[in-house]
C-alpha cells in the first residue's frame, strides 16, 4: 500500500515553528497536494483527558515518569486516531512537535534519560517514525528574546523556565541531529523568515519529488 | 539502605487471591511484622484519574497500546507514592497484582506481546521489581466456576471474557513462570485453601529468614 509522508517540526522555543508551518501549509494548498497539519493532543478527546491530567495543577504529587508514559499515551491515542488514517490515504501530515520533543524535553533536559524515554515513545509510535523532521536551531537566548517580544502569542509553562533549562533542551536536540543524519534536517532559525523557509523549501522539494 | 520486601500475588480469575492475601495479613500481624497490603490504583490520585480514562465508557475509541500506556503511568504513580516509601521504611509490601498481570493480560493474551508491553513497564518500575512473586495456578475453567458460585464478588469486566481468552492469560503466566524460575513460585491453587496457604507460608518463612 502506497502511504503519505510524516513530516515533523521541531526545534526550541522561539525558534519560529508556528510561522514556518503556516508557510509550509500555504506551500502545499498551492501544488494542490492534500494535506493534514496537526500537534499533539489535536481534539483527540482520550489525548485531551490525558493532558487534563498532565496539566492539573492540583496533581502535585505526580511523578517524572508517570507524566511520560502519559504523554506516550496521549501520543499514542493521536497518532492512532489522527496521523496513521491521513498517512494511509496517502496525505502529507505536518505535525508540530513529536517523539523528539519528549527525547529532547523530559529526557535529556528533565534528565530522566534519552533512551528510557526513547523505549516508551518506540511502543507508542510503532512502526510510524517521521519520514522527515526539521529542527529550527536557535540559540535559546535568542528565542526567548524573540517570545518576550511577541504579544499575541501566550506565555506557557515552559516559556517560564530558566535558561539553563532551554540550553539543555538544545543540547538534547543536538545529541538527536548526531544520531539521525539522515532524518533530522537543522536549519538555522536565527535568520530572516524567507531565507529559513528558502532551505526549508529545498529539503521539502527533495521529499516530495 | 536496608529496604523492605515486596511480594506480589498474581494468578487467573477465580484462583483465590483475595482469600489468600487476608491469610498473608493474618499470619504477618500474628508475627508483628510490619507491612502494608494493597493493589493498583490503590486510592493514589493520579492513578484513580487514570483508571478513570482507562474505563471510561465512552472512550470506544482507546487504542491498546494507549491502555497499555495508561496502565504503566497508573502502576508508576502507585509504585512511587505508596510502594517505594513503605519499602524505604523497610515495610513488607503485599500487592494484589503488578507487571506480570500486563504482561500475561495485555501482553500475551490481547496481543500486544510480551516483549513490549515490558519495555514499557521496565520503565514504569524501573528497578523495583518484586522480590517474590505468588502465582497462584487454577484451571480457567475451574476459576470461573468458582466466582460464578461467589454471589458476594462484583462481577468485573474481566470475568466476562470468554474462557478461551482467560485460558490465554494462563499460557501468558506460564511463560513467565519459565523465564523467572527464581521470582515466580507456582501454587496449584485448585485445592483447599488450608492446604495451598500451608505451601505459602513455607515461602514467606523462606522469604523472611
Amino acid at each position: 500500500m502506497k502511504q503519505g509522508l510524516f513530516i515533523t517540526l521541531e526545534g526550541p522555543e522561539g525558534s519560529g515553528k508556528s510561522t514556518v508551518i503556516k508557510l509550509i501549509e500555504g506551500y502545499l494548498k498551492e501544488r494542490n497536494i492534500e494535506f493534514i497539519s496537526t500537534r499533539e493532543p489535536g481534539g483527540i478527546e482520550i489525548s485531551e483527558q490525558i493532558r487534563e491530567i498532565i496539566l492539573n495543577k492540583n496533581n502535585t504529587a505526580m511523578d517524572s515518569r508517570t507524566e511520560a508514559l502519559l504523554y506516550a499515551a496521549a501520543r499514542r491515542q493521536h497518532l492512532a486516531e489522527r496521523v496513521i488514517p491521513a498517512l494511509e490515504e496517502n496525505k502529507i501530515v505536518i505535525c508540530d512537535r513529536f517523539v523528539d520533543s519528549s527525547l529532547a524535553y523530559q529526557g535529556y533536559a528533565r534528565g530522566i534519560g534519552m533512551n528510557q524515554v526513547m523505549e516508551i515513545n518506540k511502543f507508542a509510535i510503532d512502526k510510524y517514525m517521521p519520514n522527515l523532521t526539521i529542527y529550527l536551531d536557535i540559540d535559546p537566548k535568542l528565542g526567548l528574546e524573540r517570545i518576550s517580544k511577541n504579544k499575541d502569542r501566550e506565555v506557557n509553562r515552559l516559556d517560564l523556565e530558566k535558561l539553563d533549562f532551554h540550553k539543555r533542551v538544545r543540547e538534547g536536540y543536538m545529541i538527536l541531529l548526531k544520531e539521525n543524519p539522515d532524518r533530522i534536517k537543522s536549519i538555522d532559525a536565527s535568520r530572516d523568515i524567507l531565507e529559513v523557509f528558502d532551505d526549508i523549501k529545498k529539503l521539502l522539494k527533495n521529499i516530495l519529488k
